[in-house]
């Protein structure tokens, strides 16, 4: 498992971290409050159903909260899916997050990795649709992808949709980045067009607790919600998490400004990588991917900043990196340090 | 779900809190100390390998480290072993804890209860070892059991281990309670002896910290071992729970104050409950399980005292509750009202 991730801060003396794609802004105040207030809390259990937690996600995101399950992150909502449909066939496109390997190959089925290409910008081409077929039990993939940074319309994921339950494909959307993107393409508003789709978001990263663990999805099929959930264990939701979470569903303000902030230092961070000559692949989100064939990694580490080697992604390889949007601030120190290194020591 | 677990402070008025069995003397200040610098670092993931803990409590247990995995509470772990072993019949003694249960019937396999009875004080008869036939793939039981308190001694556990392997049946042994308890009787220090065991733990009761989630297994069988882990979720264990963990193995003094503590205010307990006239069971835990034919649940609510109505327990039925050992202060208050209450009412 180790080096799979990359980005361990644990075993590297790093200074500045763009290996890790949370919020440039920071835990908002209060959630920070909520937390501190749960230390004083956690002689008790949490809250089993997680009633309140799921009220305020509920009125969040206008939707019912018969539809909601809560996870400590989504990683553990990822792998109670796979637990509760046991796929036989899983279809992933590639590159992407690592997690959907690791939970769909949990069980023992089979995995079908569909490569989408660097010439293409690693976006579905239109051959994706023929590689799902009805024998397909599950489709898991990213909108915007992770680590290409790649948004998808809404209408060309709501074509997925219903081509995937005309052929009876599960789908797993994890939208663990979408509120960080300035274009609407959740497809949350019409969750309950599609019985076949379940959607999994996080806080973690876009209120920078990625130390709490908490995550959910959103389904409006009971039966396969419950088939979900039966395979979670109980009290899974920690009161650090219930508390947080409560105040996060209020952060509409906080989580506008991020839009903002990171529209304009994506664009900061793209323009100056591309002055040094790196290749920068089309985002919408707040990482970028780039491809450079100095050794970029080792270069920057020496300096005490982290970035994502991306070559253990399955579909990438040596080369390609991913660099997290941060603070003007730290993008102006990385561009400045990516400047002054000498290629030639 | 809802009402299997009771103790529900969060949909009831509630004053002290007599169902929860945590430890009377609270959480230990550095364990405090280090959950309120967590939330400094909660920008950060988890260390997705659990290093420092791993060594904290491989140190605490005087165990190989390789021999730990942790868990997001012991209920996970239940989960992660069931999800892994998959087992097509598993034996439970009753009345015990209901989350082996949950645990055991989430894959579809058969369980077998045995009904251990109330004219015996709930211990295991001769006959259990024929219950576990060489059909039997898991037996799943607590030491000492929950609600009732019984340990069982270590030689008996030894044997039944024995039988078990002979069997070839694997063993998840629950010692979340055991160093409550004043006598020597967990299998640690013969887990070499064992490939068919796991041994679950928690800091969850001992250190009073249910609200944050942490809890471990202890096993020899490497390859058991990484199929039950291969079930677990990636950053499963929180940035809080690895914060506290880590104190928690380095609090010996107070893990010893709280077993002196425990003796004797369950020792002054049991004598004023039987001095009212309601029987206690023998308990070598820091709760007991009582029996009284009065409607002492309700009343007892009435006061804004919860206690836990043990009807629900499978194996035991109405007039059976639990009681936690609490501060001397809590435990006179409680004797106190129960010599109070007019039945009549």
């Amino acid at each position: 498992m180790k080096g799979i991730h990359g980005g361990d801060i644990y075993r590297n003396y790093v200074n500045i971290d763009f290996s890790v794609n949370v919020n440039p802004l920071g835990i908002p105040e209060a959630v920070k409050a909520a937390l501190y207030e749960a230390v004083e809390k956690c002689h008790r259990y949490p809250d089993i159903t997680t009633e309140n937690l799921k009220k305020a996600v509920s009125e969040m995101l206008n939707v019912p909260k018969e539809y909601l399950v809560f996870g400590n992150g989504a990683s553990e909502l990822f792998m109670a899916i796979i637990h509760g449909m046991n796929p036989k066939k899983t279809v992933i496109p590639v590159p992407s997050f690592y997690g959907y390997e690791y939970a769909a190959e949990a069980t023992g089925g089979e995995v079908i990795y569909y490569q989408t290409k660097k010439e293409t910008g690693f976006c579905m081409e239109k051959d994706f649709f023929t590689v799902l077929t009805e024998d397909t039990e599950l489709l898991f993939f990213a909108n915007p992808n992770n680590p290409t940074g790649n948004l998808m319309s809404r209408e060309y994921v709501r074509n997925l949709l219903c081509h995937c339950r005309d052929k009876g494909i599960y789908v797993v959307l994890d939208e663990c980045f979408i509120e960080f993107c300035d274009k609407e393409a959740s497809v949350l508003e019409v969750i309950e067009e599609f019985d076949n789709l379940v959607v999994v978001r996080a806080f973690t990263k876009i209120f920078s607790i990625p130390g709490v663990r908490l995550g959910y999805l959103v389904c409006s099929n009971q039966p396969l919600l419950e088939k979900i959930s039966r395979r979670l264990p109980e009290w899974n939701v920690s009161g650090f998490a219930q508390a947080a979470g409560c105040e996060c569903a209020l952060q509409t303000a906080f989580v506008a400004k991020t839009v903002d902030y990171i529209r304009e230092e994506r664009l900061f961070l793209e323009e100056g990588l591309k002055q040094s000559g790196i290749r920068v692949f089309q985002s919408e989100a707040n990482f970028l991917l780039i491809y450079s064939q100095q050794p970029l990694y080792e270069k920057l580490l020496e300096k005490g900043i982290l970035i994502r080697d991306c070559r253990n992604f399955r579909g990438l390889s040596k080369g390609f990196y991913r660099i997290a949007v941060k603070s003007r601030k730290e993008n102006e120190f990385l561009l400045k340090v990516i400047g002054e290194i000498n290629w030639k020591d």
